[in-house]
């Protein structure tokens, strides 16, 4: 119920966090050594521009400013209190605000929910205070907060003040860890970018990382979001927000870590076992346009690139370069990730070659050579003028730029005019070494849309990664091809559904039957006489095999027969089955003999399922066998899936190759595979409170259908509550 | 002839190139812009501690420095001669040196072979003249050599000297770029590792790459050789220098570009279309032991790391952090680096814990938190006490430390002692931000083999490489595994062989049993009589095939019957054979139809080969069909193979769980594969010089044998001329 209430209270709310006219510093010292010296300090150097009120009941005055005994006593209002006070004192510290009726609250200490129970006790109450009178608040166990805007350096950490602040701008940052907040903030600030806010959020008692995110998405000054990552608490509200980002055309960047630490639990499907949490983290981000950020320098790199107001229009990718090496190593980045350089039309290249000296390599990466930086500048405008008139060149990267292009240089100017009037997206990445990062006209160059990225910051990557999103908004925006997928109503499946168990082929066959999945005709037979009937009924050859949900491993156990084809067989098969299982496991409960369509060869796929704790149904989709067990050939989606989601985790596997008809053979029916996911993910979203695992293996797929021809079913042990913590 | 020549030469002619008692500056100039000013004062500012003899027609003195008209004016010998002159005066200065008897020179000047035709004669003239007179060269179009053991600044990049030269010593390093050679000398000196020589070796007329690694291998301040390589043009002689190199325990890091620019020939061999330049690179270097760079960072962080003068005893890594956020973020990289955060054991954390307080979290990473940094130092060496102690444990990362510590600080030199005494591999890494990169006590911990990196050269992967190159090195060196694989003696075909032609299978199959590679029983007959007989002999049941190399697919043409049981179906499967090969193509050359045994079902793999022109013989592995086609799951290696290269090549592809025996059945014979892969790889280079391209596909694998069911070979136009260039 809290969480709920949470949920519902409005960004705005959080207004006095980021703008508060007035802020309060509980325990502020004049003790240079203390954090609430430091805090107090850091406003002032800041230039905050609110008004700031110390509280100590032992001062009158700290740093110049006024000292109050306590934040009661405070003649005006305060909107934001910064808690610079030890853990045990924090909840008298909170009733007085909530006295006070103070608006926002950053708590600094540690020593709560992360120690352990006691502490999850006391956040619970302090959590109560805060919401009973509308508290927001930040922390505990965090770093705080900082707007650039108004000079809110809501933090004790003094280096932040040691970095530029008053560079680029646009970017919000929030984070879920304080030390690499604060790295990368200020390795942003060293390169040239300033966030326009940074939030610690710490152990999220109150405000979590998606409400962070909420807020810079309405805020107009923030162009592009970004975020460290370690688990998502509401992964269902950040999906929401990246939708409503999106059609804002504001990119949200993320660094998600814990790679490694996959979760461990023990699964009887092939989903549960094969999802570690970072790929479905992969596939959550990969489906709600989210970027995924591989360290901080992406962070910094990407912003820069987008900031420039362009997009990219593809893959196609230009070099120049006036050092061979640096270009086949930058040309080598952009092959491994992803981009395409290009061979050079004819015409681009005799066009280029009539400005150039013949000691110039025409090729791509375009080698300008050293003279081109030390004593012939104007070689960095020449091929220029071709390539943005070349239509098939997208993007044109320089490796270098001259250094002696002051910001008035005619060049310059030309360089940059000749840039202003396409519609490549053109930019410069530097010698990645100390004191020979920026070219003296980079301000200019900055302000007309042309990015110049520190080259140590791998500004290939970020530059990927903008590629990317490009392509992913107009997909999502400018096509509009995502739509509502659903074609079945919820069906109810109460009966079928029983708690704790695992269901025979038979009954989840049944389940798959009403959300419209293909399964083969099969009907059950508690005699010979019974068996025979039904066979011929569905029609010869068949397959016999036992329906129980005690023998899930059937081959092993003896009790499936294929290919049966006459009824002399079906009176073999039956009796052979039924001893074999009674020797197998002679306590085995058994809901007699199923007798099925034998499926002719097609290409065989596994869809599977899986609710997992953070992200609920979670969808599996690969080829059968080896390929998925050794391969690992698989893609996953958090489900509800758009039928552009099941259709691009299908193209995401190598073995789309195989579905598509390799090897001198027909392309399968890829839209009966689309038709299944969505119908699983509706089934398993609609029934996300009792399904635990769904594998439909294999599901055979043919040129003109498909169908499961086994599947595999386990039901919670009771139904799930809504898990909210990761 | 000319090559071999130089091949002869012995490293000890390259002295006076390195540690000249005499330098002639050509084009020595006065005027400040000049090259010929840049490197008289380059020598002068290096403090080189030979003679300096500046050479110019109209000048008497330069920088205080007495300046002569020629070279052959100078009263003393001349060891080594710069040439800071124009491409047109350059053999005329080579014939002045020659007269003078200098020993070696350094050409800067572009505008030779890297601009075509004309230029390459210039080069043949200019390499005559040099040897000839027994001068060795560098160059032309290279930025020259730094050895700063003696001064010698022998480059006009004047940015060398603006980075410090003075730090930690003991590598060397050759770059086939000039600017990327610059920007690697100058990084690793900014991260306060100064190389001990640099060469550029431009275009390689004279002195190449390899004679450069020579070099280095004999000079004994060299611990670490390093390297920037586009292409190598004697991969034979880079083979034989990386075994001595390794015997040395002097490790061999390169870095190679031009990944994206693989080789496009056309082939009709799976080896030949799936062999890129790169993927021979790859093996080339796993199967020498010299370790690929990623980028110019792994080169530094490498070499700090490998100058501790401790090799990691295994994978087996424990993290320790101030900060949570970045303890998973390098726990994530050593993670996808192929390390292992292992779980602590019981005993350490029970040990850890009694020494620290209950807010710091003991798993691993080990989170000392933000107190640790701030106010609480020594927690850094508390968990360190245990962790030394525990026998899983190979290796420590601290990914900060204290600021606090100075040189003499007890808790330091208590951290120093503990790690000294223990063989676990213990480095720092800093956070990666400018001015928080090395911490006070840095050339203590150094100096005491504990390598303290700055955080933004990721130091993590660099490790990773030092792991591996330690793996090699005990395997190769210590356990002395690899020894010579060869049973066969070169065996003549002659006869065989016919330049220019494909061979039938029949053809191969005798090529293959030469080299004692088991293929089927098979007999040819022309007549349906003779094919019964053979069938017979053989037993049934058969296979029959056509036997041309006019027809390589036999199943398109109707060529081939399987499984035929009796007398009569061969009869049968002749005739109509026949009549299809008629049909499909009338004017085949045919020599008969080929009856051979049915083979049993196995694992089918695929075992090629292809005459590459840069490293001769390369020989690939991979399962058959889908795998090596969709998921390209092979692996090459260079030939000559030892069994351990033919071992690990088939360890390195996924399908070995296929070989091992997956899903309940049993392993083929894996002794039996590399067999073939050694035996495969001699005859391969017994014939380098005819044998184009072969592949053995598939090749049939039970769990007591193999064999080949099929194999093309063709065999080259003309007899190979030995190529050297790249």
């Amino acid at each position: 119920m809290l969480e709920e209430k949470q949920t519902n209270q409005s960004y705005e709310t959080l207004e006095p966090l980021f703008n508060p006219r007035s802020v309060a510093i509980l325990g502020a010292s004049g003790n240079k050594n203390k954090l609430g010296n430091l805090q107090v300090k850091a406003l002032l150097d800041g230039q905050f521009t609110g008004e700031i009120y110390p509280i100590n009941s032992n001062s009158t005055e700290i740093e110049g400013l006024t000292c109050y005994k306590s934040i009661v006593d405070i003649p005006n209002e305060v909107d934001l209190a910064i808690f610079c006070i030890g853990s045990a004192q924090v909840q008298k510290g909170l009733e007085e605000c909530a006295r006070k009726k103070v608006k926002a609250a950053v708590i600094f200490a540690a020593g709560f929910s992360e120690t352990g129970d006691e502490g999850v006790k006391q956040e619970n109450v302090l959590r109560e205070i805060a919401r009973e009178n509308g508290i927001r608040l930040i922390g505990p166990n965090c770093v705080g907060l900082v707007n650039l805007s108004n000079g809110l350096i809501g933090t004790f950490s003094p280096a932040i003040l040691s970095v530029p602040l008053n560079e680029q701008k646009g970017v919000g940052y929030v984070s879920q860890s304080g030390a690499f907040g604060v790295l990368t903030f200020m390795a942003a600030a060293q390169n040239g970018l300033s966030f326009n806010s940074f939030v610690s959020v710490g152990n999220e008692m109150e405000t979590e990382f998606a409400d962070i995110i909420e807020y810079m998405i309405h805020d107009p000054k923030i162009k592009v979001i970004s975020g460290y990552l370690e688990g998502a608490k509401k992964p269902e509200i950040l999906r929401g927000l990246a939708k409503e980002a999106l059609d804002k055309k504001k990119p949200i960047i993320v660094m998600k870590t814990g790679r490694s630490l996959a979760g461990s639990k023990a699964a009887a499907s092939h989903t549960g076992s094969l999802a570690g949490s970072d790929k479905i983290y992969d596939a959550f981000f990969k489906q709600t346009g989210i970027i995924r950020a591989d360290d901080y320098e992406d962070i910094i790199s990407f912003s820069k690139l987008f900031l420039s107001n362009k997009l990219p229009n593809g893959r196609n990718t230009v070099i120049i370069t006036s050092s061979g090496g640096r270009g086949i190593n930058e040309a080598d980045r952009c092959e491994s990730y992803g981009l395409k350089i290009i061979q050079l039309s004819k015409q681009t290249m005799t066009e280029i070659k009539r400005t150039m000296p013949n000691f110039a390599s025409v090729s791509n990466p375009i080698d300008l050579t050293a003279a081109a930086s030390v004593s012939n500048p104007e070689l960095f405008i020449a091929p220029l003028r071709a390539l943005v008139e070349d239509p098939d060149v997208d993007n044109i990267i320089f490796t270098e730029f001259p250094h002696n292009w002051s910001a008035e240089h005619p060049l310059l100017l030309e360089f940059i005019d000749i840039c202003s009037r396409s519609n490549k997206f053109i930019f410069i990445t530097t010698f990645p070494l100390e004191g020979m990062s920026l070219p003296p006209g980079t301000t200019e160059l900055v302000q007309n849309g042309i990015p110049v990225i520190p080259g140590h910051l791998n500004p290939i990557r970020g530059f990927a990664k903008l590629v990317e999103y490009s392509e992913y908004y107009r997909k999502t925006q400018l096509e509009k091809t995502v739509e509502s997928s659903r074609k079945i109503q919820k069906q109810s499946l109460q009966n079928l559904l029983q708690p704790g168990t695992t269901l025979s082929e038979l009954q989840a066959s049944e389940i798959l039957d009403r959300y419209h999945i293909p399964t083969t005709k099969r009907l059950l037979a508690v005699s010979a006489v019974e068996a025979i009937h039904h066979a011929n009924h569905i029609g010869y050859p068949v397959v016999l095999k036992i329906d129980s949900s005690d023998i899930p491993h059937k081959t092993e156990a003896g009790a499936i027969r294929l290919n049966i084809k006459n009824d002399q067989e079906v009176r073999e098969a039956f009796l052979e089955i039924n001893r074999n299982v009674l020797n197998y496991k002679s306590d085995a409960k058994v809901n007699g003999i199923s007798v099925q369509e034998m499926l002719p060869v097609g290409v065989e796929v596994i869809i599977g399922a899986n609710n997992d704790p953070v992200f609920g149904p979670v969808i599996m989709f690969g080829l059968g066998g080896i390929f998925v067990e050794i391969y690992k050939d698989i893609s996953f989606r958090v489900a509800p899936l758009t039928r552009e989601d099941a259709k691009s985790m299908i193209e995401e596997i190598k073995g789309i190759e195989i579905l598509k008809g390799s090897r001198g053979k027909a392309s399968v029916n890829i839209e009966s595979i689309i038709d299944v996911l969505v119908n699983v993910s509706d089934l398993v979203t609609d029934h996300s409170d009792s399904i635990e695992e769904l594998d439909i293996n294999p599901l055979i797929v043919y040129e003109d259908g498909i169908k499961a021809a086994d599947a595999m079913l386990v039901v919670a042990n009771k139904v799930k509550e809504k898990t909210t913590i990761s």
